[in-house]
């Protein structure tokens, strides 16, 4: 949620600040203000949750990809502590949901994928295979850090409502220590890569045009997924 | 164009008739029939046209994909032929009408890729990375044979409309001897590659569902590729 | 150790089935037997161990390419299991050797590599990319499964010297019950992965001799490997 | 052939700097200089024709790989030409010795590959896949640039025989200009490539380091194909 950056400031920083009314309608996106405020219509959240665990999917096939694409046992082991998170962690709260709707993790698997959730799986992991794991990171960074920030400003915003909302779980899940965690890990990999990479001065590579247009593609497709979300398939979620 | 198959018919007929509602929304697109009768707006085409040629970029990417994955040189080969064919007499079309409007290559590279583009291009590219030869020959085939079949039944169709139709010339390269060469030398490659994986009868195989399920996501992102086309962005093919 | 193969059986034991000579060669390998009666020399296994060491860094970004080459999240979280099994169990076993050596995990990390151990992984590894999972599957299961059934058929042998065997770490590691359950793990995902993707009877499938082909090129690189252990540089593992 | 490089000289000169000895190894070999003078076995030249051409189609996969890893249609369609020069023209020079030796392509794809051969082409592929297009060009650049060099040098050497020598078709393939033609090419898209991901002074690069050991590397790995020429198993290229 910051729209400038400085040069003391890490490369995830610096990259939001070359899209920042990108990020800003991410991180501030209507479906994130109304589960702030508890008042996403159900089957929005439905309907994104669903997705979000066919998402999971690929993102966790994209970390293992990045663990792959690691020269270091240290990338190595970070890459699949963050696929354990997402597969072991994160996965957790959508069965939780999804069982208090009678869903089970089979009749999950078996939705079929929308369009922009496809999208951005492809992207990322595509742009993960053709480049190195530089470009990888860059194109995860929206979600893995972007979810620890949207989390994390939910839980800080005292309009936040905490009681009675019926969206507490998610905003505590990933506003909470062990969602941070993980996301400053992340984040701490995407520094040492960029820099192992790129040298002290990121922004000064010839590289950084390339890695700051798959951020922002990255961004616009965070975007894209919340706004499937709020326009849920006619009858999805009822009954 | 056709909803039933028989055991006598090929891999391509048999995973057309597993989706043909998707097949002919694809095939009979409003868009194609625009073309045929010469009726289509000029922005829609152009705005096809700028998208199709980004497309073809990631297409030619994906035919060297298919190189790289070849067990044998006779693929390799039948890979890299089509691959040339795209990169130097296919994208001369888009050139030529790119230049009639007076856009340079570089302007064509320069333009934002749609949303609906960057879906399928990257989702054909992540199956056949994610898969082998034959997940990325099936997700290859509705856009390499369809358009083979698309430009040969306009130019059969006695309703196409031939004299001062601005779009004939591109019916004639994709309804052409040299694009159904092309298109028949890539339905070969398919058909044997299919039989040397999956054996006589490739329905038969376990594989099957799943390259049914890649054949119709394909198939159902080329429907929203035209359905892109006939939505060209405010603004874009004035002047 | 198994020469034969009758319908029955399982996929492993039938690839083992194609290539018994070579199977033999692996599993009764001259390094192995030393193993067994404690009489290896030990500059061949700080070696073949220093070696191992980084031949598990690119055996476990194999696994981690194997989680994205999954289809369903079962086949991701076993990849997973086996990955961290490698880089959080199995070398712990080497860092224990190497430490009662004076040797650190950076100092490990700092060799280079054998000719022998850049082939074995980068064969893996390239198989797994250029063809699918069961391709990458098969390519591991030499090492995976003939691991296991080593240390097992050490710890069962009556002859293999358990007193004051300075190898026994490494057979106990093998033999024991954590890492034969790992392999029993691997084992079951390999014939469900088979069954999955070639039908009920896998040597029926055309793919068949193209599997049997790279399993019996990886036993090869395995005994190419022992071989490399019995010859260790002039001067390495002097104190 | 050369051991120092200025700041003046190319990315290719300054790979060969930091591993003269290497290089000289490689470009110098036994092997090299008896096909200069004409003294080769003419068994260790079948051999080695034989293992080249199952080495040429798995390079011929490496330039379908780095065309697929391409960001720009300039790198598609360098990639491209690279790999049509080697499966439709180098590999002409194979079939034509091979033929004159009674062996069909069909006998030449079906021979067993030496491991000095696997481990390279592996290497190779494999550095591409885990890294960039750049990774990937420095993996091939040994062999693509190296041979112009040998080629271009026994042409230029006095002591050449050009005579009665029956190597004098693979000298002239090398040393032609036709050959020389591709070898430049493909230079100048390392030295592009290189500058438009590491800046104007690559050797600044934090970066450099890990090419300088993929490039060293790989010039060992040419040393070991030379050294397995020498070596024909018994009994091959008799009559």
């Amino acid at each position: 949620m910051v729209a400038s950056a400085s040069e003391a400031d890490g490369v995830f920083e610096r990259l939001k600040a070359t899209c920042p009314e990108d990020w800003a309608a991410y991180t501030g996106h209507a479906f994130v203000r109304n589960l702030g405020d508890g008042t996403l219509a159900e089957p929005c959240f439905r309907w994104y949750l669903a997705q979000d665990y066919l998402f999971l999917i690929h993102f966790a096939r994209a970390y293992a990809l990045a663990a792959f694409k690691s020269d270091t046992l240290e990338d190595i082991r970070q890459a699949t502590a963050t696929l354990d998170a997402l597969i072991n962690g994160e996965m957790q709260l959508h069965l939780k949901y999804c069982a208090g709707w009678g869903l089970t993790e089979r009749d999950m698997a078996a939705l079929p994928e929308a369009e922009q959730n496809l999208a951005y799986t492809r992207y990322v992991l595509e742009r993960g295979l053709s480049g190195d794991l530089l470009d990888l990171l860059v194109a995860l960074a929206p979600c893995v850090l972007g979810y620890g920030e949207i989390g994390r400003a939910l839980l800080a915003d005292p309009t936040t409502r905490l009681e009675d909302n019926p969206y507490l779980d998610w905003i505590e899940v990933y506003g909470g220590g062990e969602y941070q965690e993980v996301a400053a890990a992340a984040q701490a990999q995407l520094e040492r890569v960029a820099r192992a990479r790129l040298g002290p001065d990121p922004t000064a590579s010839p590289r950084w045009p390339g890695l700051t247009a798959t951020f922002g593609s990255a961004t616009r497709l965070e975007v894209g997924f919340w706004d499937m979300g709020l326009a849920p398939p006619a009858g999805f979620g009822d009954a």
